[in-house]
C-alpha cells in the first residue's frame, strides 16, 4: 500500500474542471474526495464567486474543508437529503460502469451521498480505466469486528491487509473513527456478487465498489475529456 | 511533518528491553505506543512466556495488537483502575523531567493511563534529550471545535498545523476520533503554565506536554542505559 497520490496531472484538472460544469443554479451538490475532486471543487468556488447558487454536501472533512476555503455554501443530508448531483473521483473504473473508490477512506460517506442523489458522476483520469477491475477493495470496518470480518473476507477468496497510517502510530483511522482493510481479489469477477457478499458481512460499515455509476468523465493526456453514459 | 521514525536502532532496542524487565509479578502494566516500546512488548512477550504473570493495559490499537501477537493477557482501566507501572515512550525529554508525546497520535490515552498508575517510566534514546523543550506540541482536537483551538492557540504564541494523513484524504484521525494539531511554540519556556494553559482551552481533548515524569531511562549508541529519576 503506497502512499496516496495527490499529484495534480493536466488530465486530473481538465476532468475536474469539467464535471464542475455540469453543476447548475440551484443543485444541491455531492462533493466527492481526493485530488480529482479538489481541482472541482476550485472550479465550483469560481463559479460561486461568479453568482452561481448551490449548495454543497461535502463527503470527507477534506473536502469541507476544501470547499469552505473556496467560498462554496454548505448543507447537510439532513437539511436536505436528496440531492441534484454528486461528483466524485475513483481509484477504479470498468467497462460496466463499476468502480472502485476508498483509496482516500472515504468511500462510505461518498457512498451514502452517491445513493441520495439523482445523478452520480464520477471523475478520473484514464489511468484509472481497466477492462475488469481488480484495485484492492478497501473496506471500512468496525474495530471491535476486525478479526471477524478478516476471517469472512478470506473466506471470500480475499487477501486483507489492515492499512497502517504513516504519520500516526498504529491503523489509518477513517473521518467515522472505524479502520480500513485493503482487500485484494485479483480480478473481480462479478462486481455486483462481490458488493452483496461483502454488504452482508457483520462489522462491514461499507465496501469500496459501486456498481451504480450512471456516468464516467474521463480526463486524458491529450487534454480531451471522454464522456461514458450508461444507455 | 515528515512520517514518525519507526526505525528500530540499537537504542531503543537496549532501552525497550531495560524498561520490560521493571515490570515484576502480578502487576497490571500500562503499554505506550512506538517503536521503543514495541522493542518492549516483544520482550514482555517472552518474560509472560517464562511463566510472569502480568496484565497489560495498551494506550493504542498498536499496542494493543502488539500484545496480543506476543501473548500478553490484557484488561481495562474499567476492570484495573490502579496500574503498578506503565511504560512509554517519547518524542523529546528535558532535563526537569518533562516531556513531549503524542507523535504517534495516542498521547491521550497514554496520559490517562500514565495517571492512572503508580509509576511512570518513560525509555528513549539519547537524541530524544534535551536541555529544553522545542518539539511541536501534539494537541488532540475534537474535530467541531478546530477553528477555536486554532485561535486560542495562536492566542497563546504557536504557530498551528493540521496533521494531514498520507494513507486517507484529509487530517490524520486519532484513534478516539479526532484531529491532531502539531503546535510550534518555539522553545518552551514554562511547560508546565502552558500545559496548564493548553488545557483550559475547550475543544483541547489532551496535550502532548507531560510534566509528571518519575522516571526516564535513556538508551545510548555505546549500548549502555543512563536512568534519571525524580528526587
Amino acid at each position: 500500500m503506497l502512499e496516496r497520490s495527490r499529484e495534480i496531472t493536466v488530465e486530473k484538472r481538465i476532468v475536474g474542471k469539467r464535471v464542475a460544469h455540469l453543476v447548475t443554479a440551484g443543485d444541491v451538490v455531492g462533493i466527492g474526495t481526493g485530488s480529482t475532486i479538489a481541482c472541482a471543487i476550485e472550479e465550483l468556488g469560481k463559479m460561486v464567486e461568479s453568482g452561481l447558487e448551490i449548495l454543497g454536501v461535502p463527503t470527507s472533512y477534506q473536502s469541507r474543508f476544501l470547499a469552505i476555503r473556496h467560498g462554496i455554501p454548505l448543507t447537510t443530508l439532513d437539511e436536505n437529503p436528496s440531492l441534484d448531483i454528486a461528483i466524485d473521483g475513483a481509484d477504479q473504473v470498468d467497462a460496466h460502469f463499476n468502480a472502485i473508490k476508498g483509496g482516500g477512506a472515504a468511500h462510505t460517506l461518498e457512498k451514502i451521498v452517491a445513493s441520495s442523489s439523482k445523478r452520480f458522476v464520477i471523475a478520473v483520469d484514464e489511468g484509472k480505466l481497466v477492462e475488469r477491475l481488480d484495485h484492492p477493495v478497501p473496506i471500512e470496518v468496525i474495530p471491535a469486528a476486525l478479526s471477524i470480518v478478516i476471517r469472512e473476507v478470506k473466506s471470500l477468496g480475499g487477501r486483507p491487509t489492515l492499512r497502517t497510517a504513516l504519520r500516526k502510530d498504529g491503523p489509518v483511522i477513517t473521518d467515522n473513527g472505524n479502520f480500513i482493510l485493503d482487500v485484494d481479489f485479483g480480478v473481480i469477477e462479478s462486481p455486483d456478487v462481490l458488493s452483496g457478499e461483502l454488504s452482508s458481512c457483520v462489522g462491514v460499515v461499507e465496501h469500496g465498489i459501486f456498481t451504480d455509476v450512471g456516468e464516467v468523465y474521463v480526463g486524458k493526456r491529450d487534454e480531451s475529456v471522454e464522456v461514458l453514459k450508461r444507455d
